[in-house]
């Protein structure tokens, strides 16, 4: 009997080696023709990395743009910016169908409405739960417990078998909002055969199961009770679930909830319409904040990883037009500072400590926890799926490799891959057989870059070593004709024996041109060049560091 | 009776509500005349801080350069580069006597000997424990165990009483090298009287007692003991303890130690010399470690705080010319990440990770413990000394305040103070009475500069949105009479439409300058602003960024 023709692929084009960026295709057909379905179109933020003037790290897809036609469509799995947060920038180069869970589609509609300038794309609805086709794709949604609404692990069915891609997932029996992980439909899935599952490696370096929601949401209930004052709680916008544990704490404790922070008010006002608020009582806008008692207030805000535009930094810095806290008021961190932002977070809360507020954070408190599955989760989830191989995604390499180690030690067959591996799902053992271009885009302004261009290398140059511009006009004759213009960006002003670097900058230009031999050697460009040297080793041998310089020699 | 006349005065000029550059100034005399002593003379690390081309933090001392006269000397209590690391630079400045240990002294030395260009140094050496006068103030040094060998609290005697300047210090019973925390002669203090306790904060947030350093040599020895195949153990380069800790169990291993890095190198040879590697085998150059069977060596590497030049990251990115580490070779991060470094840590472990080889850290194994005090030895000094008042120092806002609250709750009273403010000690109670200039110097290449000029904010801005130059020469009507020049550095190369960035910039020169009245309103200022305005614009409206334009009109 033969098999199904051809064969089914997957490769990561982001999130695999890294945090954030997630992108993964899966094809059906062979190397001369696949159809396509893109899981996720996420994004990474550059703030931490040394990108100066990048906003948003987005994964290449020019793979994609070249195969676009044989592109069956994207499915969201939920509503990270990590996984459909490249999606605005990108889709105009695809223009591909979008599938998504509403409460994923509603948050992504909001998004475009709060961009100028951004793009009109559609995206079809689909429902918790439900099994539907995207080209040759047979795809079903699974609910999975995270901490953001309507998380869904894929179970996607080929004529070569089943794949399950968990996204982003942990077992929590009793989430604040949303059904928890759906084990039966995972049990049903290991009894009807999973040949790969493709999963969520991001805490497979912890031991142990994550506390629940509920357990959260006890803790901020405890903490809210006990203030005597103002309490403010920060959280990542989109965890609904935190936000409705604060919204019932404060109503037991009688406080009023106030929102501060315009990603906080589109994530409320997105869970509102899609039902995750349902029953909570209405929020208050910021301008009845400053008339409500001390005792009364539960200030919601953003800005729980020290973004320095966000309503925390600004509180913190006494800046905020709205909201301020006093000596003996309470913050709580209800987050975990994201690797990169441990700087920044620490800025904010010296200076809420420089105001007298009581700062309390997940070192101390069960005010956290995170929306990934430690080991025995992972355990548990491999034991009810029973997939014969295991590829881990969505880490670091030390994530990668433990979550690997625990999936063979639990029997299954395991494949690392990396970003832009093409892998052989089936027929045969799971295999890399080829490459396809991955890399790194660029959110620049309003422009997406590809990260090789020498754009950002540039810019990091000048802000080693400055910038010194000189302009000279000369006639056919190799003469001066105007007197040369000099600026200095970015460099110290004077030197250790207090003389000018502008004047140490223009000796060197006209010393280096007086020295020239005339006429003949002075075209343009040895001008030009000569010059640029010798400000260079001017300036230098003052500072032992060499400037940018850039010289304009005009013919006249 | 008269009491002595005049005041004793306080202030730090760095290290408080900071991380880092420690330099307080004691001050004896009234506000027409005081002679000053200053303690530490440290370093902040800017890498962390989007502080782009610059090296160093230093403190602003141009208080203390108006004061030279004034200032009796400068004593270090140890030679960590937050306490000692900016005197290279500043001490020209100053040319006042410094005093410090021989290690302390002996350390200092070899990092000028490393220096190109290092000015000359002379550095007084004062015994372990001794009690000396500089000017005015009587000093005597108490051992304090740390991460580092000769760790120095003063006590300071003067006619108002005895302040105690503990320095960075912990409580260790049983130190690798050097004495224990000298109990005894800081209950003499207690018994005599202080007045004053001025003390580091780091650990205040962390309730109960560092372990001993003796506790991780142990575990090093276990995890050198355990591993089949190469080990290489990370730490900073000035912790000499450690450094012992990994040769003796080295040794029992039967492996030799191959010392990996320039700063190693030199706190080894520093510390053979003075004494704290007595009965430590020999070590091994770099050159024998790929000789070496994999069982039988330890690579000892710079680089814990995953520095990019540094020895480990050399080797994790595969790019070290002697050494290499391969799949089941053993990695001890005997290190805690200092805040800001996370990323590159992270860098570094996913490299090793990649390379197959097993990375051990804190998080895991007790391979690194603190040098400095936490609450219950907080409690314990504070209770052997019994000063009156408790100032803290060497902490974040969130350190000061709860070595604060801890200090206040033992029935001291307290001060806070700020870089900056001067601080009456004696005679009454300790108060704020004055400022003093205080702020921050930049090491930028060869140069120290105020941290106030323009320089790297020029650089920043040229970080996020790149330079665009443009030159022109015009005759005295106002023509142009050359081809413009036009140079676009670090501006995206293209528009989303396809077109040239360039030729956009170059459109916009033409189009404004043919656009400007003539010749009346062609002087160069203006020909010069409008087209600086046109072309910043015109790139803007594709880019949403707006480049740092420099026009250059050279008038014929």
């Amino acid at each position: 009997m033969a098999g199904p023709q051809g064969e089914l692929v997957f490769a990561p084009l982001g999130g695999v080696g890294e945090i954030g960026m997630n992108l993964s295709i899966y094809g059906l057909g062979d190397a001369r023709k696949r159809t396509w379905l893109i899981v996720d179109v996420g994004v990474s933020f550059a703030q931490e990395e040394n990108l100066p003037g990048v906003d948003l790290v987005l994964p290449d897809i020019r793979y994609l743009i070249e195969e676009r036609k044989n592109i069956a469509g994207i499915v969201l799995t939920h509503a990270h910016e990590d996984h459909f947060g490249a999606l605005m920038d990108l889709w105009p180069k695809l223009k591909v169908p979008i599938y998504a869970t509403p409460f994923t589609a509603s948050l992504f509609e909001a998004k475009l409405a709060g961009e100028t300038m951004a793009p009109e794309i559609p995206v079809k609805e689909i429902a918790l739960g439900s099994r539907f086709n995207i080209g040759p794709f047979d795809i079903e949604l699974c609910s999975v417990a995270h901490s953001i609404p309507e998380s869904n692990a894929l179970i996607i069915r080929t004529p070569f078998g089943n794949v399950l891609h968990t996204g982003d997932w942990k077992i929590d029996p009793t989430p604040v909002v949303g059904p928890p992980t759906d084990e039966a439909k995972l049990r049903a899935l290991g009894d009807e055969g999973c040949l790969v599952l493709i999963g969520d490696s991001t805490n497979a370096v912890r031991d142990g199961r994550s506390p629940s929601e509920t357990a959260v949401a006890a803790e901020l209930a405890k903490l809210i009770e006990s203030s005597r004052q103002r309490v403010a709680v920060t959280t990542f916008a989109s965890n609904v679930g935190r936000i409705r544990a604060v919204a019932d704490a404060a109503r037991r404790a009688e406080r009023e909830v106030v929102v501060v922070g315009r990603a906080m008010d589109r994530v409320i006002g997105v869970a509102r319409e899609t039902g995750y608020l349902e029953g909570v009582q209405p929020f208050r806008g910021m301008d009845v904040y400053g008339h409500l008692p001390p005792d009364k207030v539960v200030a919601l805000c953003t800005g729980s990883q020290g973004e320095s535009r966000a309503a925390l930094a600004r509180i913190a810095a006494d800046e905020h037009p709205e909201v301020a806290l006093s000596r003996g008021d309470r913050v709580i961190f209800s987050s975990r500072p994201i690797p990169g932002n441990e700087k920044a977070i620490g800025r904010v809360i010296n200076g809420l400590i420089d105001q007298g507020v009581e700062v309390i954070t997940d070192r101390t408190h069960l005010v956290h926890v995170s929306g990934h599955p430690r080991r025995a989760e992972l355990e548990e989830m491999i034991g009810w799926v029973k997939p014969q191989t295991v590829i881990p995604v969505h880490g670091e390499s030390l994530h990668l490799a433990e979550h690997e180690g625990l999936a063979r030690k639990l029997g299954a067959n395991t494949l690392q891959c990396r970003n832009g591996d093409l892998v052989r799902l089936a027929p045969g053992r799971p295999e890399i057989i080829d490459e396809v271009p991955a890399g790194r885009f660029y959110k620049d302004g309003a422009l997406v870059i590809p990260a090789e261009t020498r754009t950002v290398a540039e810019r990091k140059r000048m802000a080693f070593s400055g910038m010194v511009m000189v302009s000279l006009a000369i006639d056919d004759k190799g003469q001066l004709v105007a007197d040369p213009e000099l600026e200095l960006l970015g460099v110290p002003e004077t030197t250790a024996d207090g003389s000018q670097m502008f004047q140490v900058a223009a000796d060197a230009v006209l010393e280096t041109f007086d020295s020239l031999p005339r006429p003949r050697r002075r075209d343009p460009d040895s001008v030009a060049e000569a010059i640029r040297r010798s400000v260079r080793a001017a300036i230098s041998s003052h500072w032992r560091k060499k400037p940018n310089v850039t010289v304009h020699v005009l013919t006249v």
